[in-house]
């Protein structure tokens, strides 16, 4: 949708054309209604909820974001709760659930009957992140002695509320998950076979705990190419399955919190524009002062050579260029890294295999970088040609030990079970840079003071 | 599968006890055999992949590396060739073909046969990256004017070469995309049903064309749900369909190279240990001299300053950390920024919100800092007291500059259509660095120099 058409939208509902929009609205994909009702100011909001046609307003709902949901659960009635909460699947209303202050939630549980509070209580029990917290019960569960015409039976039946059909699974009289089978198969083979003839049995079954972080979800369903991933409890009882719609959510989750562990922020669940100031500054402020304190360590290393740099004042200069490519160096090899960890590209065993790389690329770039360097200080000028080529040594010597650093650390990281994201640009540098000075100043202090 | 169930196949395999191998991988998942097979000598990669279950064998292939599909094709016979490419997919054959040098890719094509090489040949023509290049053409197309019985009648018939069944397109006698319809809704309704009745019509129709970018494909699917994107040409005829397996797959291809434009790195295609020692120092190089010669800049402006330098070496010694912290406050922020611009949270129009946002979460840091930094320096010590209040000011200024810079660079480049990606750490901090040096001189020589 276009902002333009939003805008017409938005002209019917000040105009109370609620006819024509109620028209509009039933032609629209519910992703869209949902991005329309979240900008529509809130006098307007239940009013056009209630509008919605009947079958999409569940959905519709659970892809609104919290603010809105909430406005529209303390504004409506408890019959109109109990039918939504009926309508959404179980996943979507825990969502919903966690993210809403105590009152609304015990508003919620009261409208809706016995079995589906337990289950959703259940649901708000496991811990955040888990396989558990994101499943939902609103699968397709069929026992192996049916053949495939009478599954597909119990399929027409029951299939209206599951959140997917197109993998179903197979459970003995216990519950225990014992096979797999897409509906493809089912479909597609004859009516009189038997489920556990053409079913994935167990040896070959993916699965995952409800304690199993939901990473790990994301990895097999990556990996396989999986649909859904069915969770199972301690002892093999299918509980829930989740759907390759989150788990696409969890991907770029999981994405966004490397991206913020590796520029050093405490990861957060909000959206930009709808973390409050003071919370983003609490999200910053602990990294910028722990390195602000582990730079005293560069600040010692230059007082230190007070006589060096008093009578080479030309060395000063140069400094932040140095310090600045080591931790550009840096920078990018523990991207890679990272990277490759995350993905499961490289695995801790290969270390040595990648410092040895690391060493051949440092030796190509810093080769470059060195002579350039080199070229630019005679253009630039300022000092004389010792002093250039000391600069251009030490800028050698810091971009193999920030290579050399920037592929250590995170393996480091992944093998004492740390974050290996947290191994980054920011931290490196701190690390780079005494470094850098150290070597840049003994190999001044040689030339120089000999 | 784990470390030690590879290496009992493996003993299988240097004892030649086929049979029972044979009998193992046909209980195995294909992405596992691929796994296995790409580890093992090349001299037995043929004999094993010729024992391989016929029905599973072009699925293998297609999740194996590219050398060891390139060594399996050069050794197959014509006629296991023109199998094996029968058995594929077409986007998992374009996918292969893209990768090997080009005798292979006519030897490939000379063993399939008239029309599957005319549509390989086709998909090859589509540029890199575009929606052309990687969809695929087995999708089930129905008529309109079936009804539902008939439309499952012929999903039985034809399914089996399907890449995905799940979805349906209806198309009209010109094979133009009108209809979008779900087997979920196509088995549960009514079997006289006509599709016309039940399918998404025109309106609701969410399609790339054949040169849309591959994360345009990406963003519609996380953002709707779908579990495959319809393509079609510039007469709105339906050419193709990308399925989610695929979609997941791109996802992580644009955050690696979200990662690597990150940290300033060319992005590369293939995975780290595989990427070769020239071609990955080229792919790091030119960015690093591009810094390195910007930070020209900062040495210039330490060097007018020398007569401030030289009679406090105090100051000196605090550069490091100053710029240390207005880099990594920089790279705090353009990380959220650039994360908010891909994932569509935040706008263009949202600038002066950010600006806005930036400004009271920067002075909220920045006061934390400069106090931390002046009870920091009191206790390490090294200069005297107005010194101490020229840094902390200093600090001051700098978090809040890095942070407006921070927030600006990235939605500027979104403004010029350049990545925004490229405004991370690395670029900003050597923009920062020279703007923090600034301050920091005007400041010492405004309260010094009196």
């Amino acid at each position: 949708m276009e902002e333009k058409d939003f805008e017409a939208l938005q002209d019917l509902l000040e105009n109370n054309r609620f006819n024509v929009l109620h028209a509009v609205l039933k032609e629209m994909n519910s992703v869209d209604i949902a991005d329309f009702l979240d900008g529509i100011d809130d006098k307007f909001l239940v009013a056009t909820f209630r509008i919605l046609p009947k079958d999409v307003s569940a959905e519709v709902f659970s892809y609104m974001d919290t603010d809105s949901q909430e406005h529209i659960v303390r504004s409506i009635t408890d019959s109109e709760l109990h039918r939504l909460v009926e309508d959404m699947y179980i996943d979507d209303t825990v969502d919903f659930l966690e993210d809403v202050p105590a009152n609304v939630v015990t508003r919620v549980l009261k409208a809706t009957d016995a079995k589906t509070r337990e289950t959703i209580n259940r649901f708000l029990n496991y811990a955040e992140d888990t396989a558990g917290s994101i499943m939902t019960t609103e699968m397709v569960q069929l026992h192996t002695y049916l053949n495939a015409e009478q599954a597909i039976e119990q399929i027409r039946k029951t299939g209206v509320d599951k959140e997917t059909i197109y993998t179903c699974y197979c459970i003995d009289d216990k519950r225990h998950l014992v096979g797999i089978l897409d509906l493809k198969d089912l479909l597609l083979c004859e009516p009189k076979t038997l489920l556990s003839e053409i079913m994935d049995d167990e040896k070959q079954i993916i699965s995952v705990k409800t304690s199993d972080d939901q990473e790990a979800v994301a990895d097999l369903a990556r990996k396989y190419d999986l649909l859904s991933v069915p969770v199972t409890d301690k002892e093999n009882r299918l509980v829930g399955i989740i759907t390759i719609d989150d788990i696409v959510d969890i991907i770029e989750e999981e994405n966004t919190e490397d991206f913020e562990k590796m520029a050093l922020l405490n990861p957060s669940d909000d959206t930009y524009l709808k973390t409050g100031v003071f919370r983003m500054s609490k999200n910053r402020i602990i990294w910028l002062v722990i390195l602000m304190v582990s730079a005293t360590l560069t600040g010692q290393i230059i007082s230190r050579k007070q006589a060096l740099l008093a009578d080479f004042a030309f060395l000063i200069s140069a400094m932040p260029m140095l310090m600045g490519t080591g931790g550009n160096a840096g920078s990018q090899v523990s991207t890679l890294i990272i990277r490759g960890l995350a993905l499961g590209e490289i695995k801790i065993r290969d270390y040595f295999r990648v410092v040895f790389k690391e060493l051949r690329v440092a030796f190509c770039c810093a080769t470059v970088l060195a002579v350039l360097n080199f070229l630019r200080l005679l253009i630039v000028g300022g000092g004389d040609i010792p002093q250039y080529l000391i600069v251009s040594a030490a800028m050698f010597a810091t971009v193999i030990i920030a290579n050399i650093i920037g592929c250590t650390l995170p393996i480091l990281a992944r093998l004492v079970k740390l974050d290996p994201a947290l191994m980054a640009g920011p931290l490196l540098s701190t690390i780079v840079d005494a470094a850098t000075l150290s070597i840049y100043f003994a190999i001044a202090q040689f030339v120089l003071m000999r």
